[in-house]
């Protein structure tokens, strides 16, 4: 798999009164997996935005193995497991000193500047076939 | 199915630059289903936690098919799909002006004060398989 | 003066591990009195954005006296403190239960379609003038 | 001033639909630059926590003065400017690409584990005079 890690400290701002991070924060982390990996694969997605174009989430799946808490340092793993000519599916493994706490899974299609979906376009497509860990 | 529906008027934090509501808050927006689920059936959530127990999520699932925007009034309709002696399973349809925009579902398992995960306390048990719509 | 009252019911998601209310999201209870604020005084906030403006935040102050915690009912107590040709100042009182929680103040400017920071638009003026409360 | 620099990506889930990031996300910004300020100094917060002790936030201040987005690459600056034998003031600045876009302050009480205000623990109190800048 073509994993890229990005590590991501738990803010105060992210637990809730159990003491953890609140379930619902994790897509967050997700997000900020998806970003780093398209960077550190050379596909800024802020530029893909710039050129109209969106990656809308159309599904997500979070399970909750273990949990975080202040200030741990998390590591987001971030992967591309299927890409389609209409649709992406990233995958997040998120780890505490080598726990897996969370899996997730994000599921985009792309849509163009009058939110419409439409195929993959060609360049994003070969970026991320090129990426793509099945 | 025994659903319970509650109103909630789509905050500006809530949008993100698309101009929609950002895909991570509808998580917060189910909780919002469950607690209030719960209190219309007789049972606040709160009550049970100060009893030493919580309702930990270890599985999330949304599907995204439309979307909302600043000052919607959504309405989140929950309903408890399945029970078992050791975990509890919320669904949720969020509606805008009669279109379904995002489904939902949390499964939960029950854990006493020391974090350990617990069959369910027979009065929650109980509570809940008479709420529950298989 | 002339306040509106908000009911707001803290979520789960709001708390951190003190088990209080994060100071950091009253910012967006603030918010929620603002809105309704203006809907219910007869100027929905939607629809002067829908006219191509956007009344922007230059200044947040906030005051905590109390804390607040899961599943409060607290009342967002909504008031314009100051109207001028070039900008707005909100009042917030948070309660729970008669207790005064938070104090807040948001200023705010009027800003066009290219961001650009203008004079309130007249009838804007009229209507915050109207609503005033020195 | 003994300044300490903290790099924030900032998220899409922290921008509006004004495009921009939604002004009531920076406290949580300033939060980690407080955090690693302190870290950066030497006193870990979180271990100040573990002694059974808190900073609650009784203030906060926030002048906005020009506005981020998505992907940008904020720096938050984070200073001590008061320190008082009853609680301490933490100021800061945002830059992006060397303009300030966000000026902050919180004043911050300590309390035991019984939510009673206090006294600055002796070591707490040494360190916050040491990186005080007035």
């Amino acid at each position: 798999m073509q994993w890229v890690d990005v590590p991501i400290r738990v803010r105060y701002a992210d637990t809730d009164r159990m003491g953890i991070v609140y379930h619902g924060f994790y897509p967050m982390y997700f997000e900020t997996g998806r970003t780093e990996f398209m960077r550190e694969k050379g596909c800024e997605y802020r530029t893909f935005e710039d050129m109209g174009f969106h990656l809308v989430v159309t599904a997500l799946e979070a399970k909750y193995h273990s949990t975080a808490t202040y200030d741990d340092l998390l590591i987001v793993r971030t992967a591309v497991s299927e890409v389609k000519s209409r649709g992406v599916t990233f995958e997040y493994n998120v780890f505490h000193d080598g726990t897996l706490v969370v899996e997730g899974r994000t599921r985009h299609v792309c849509m163009n500047g009058e939110k419409r979906a439409i195929r993959l376009p060609p360049p994003l497509l070969d970026f991320l076939r090129n990426v793509e860990s099945p």
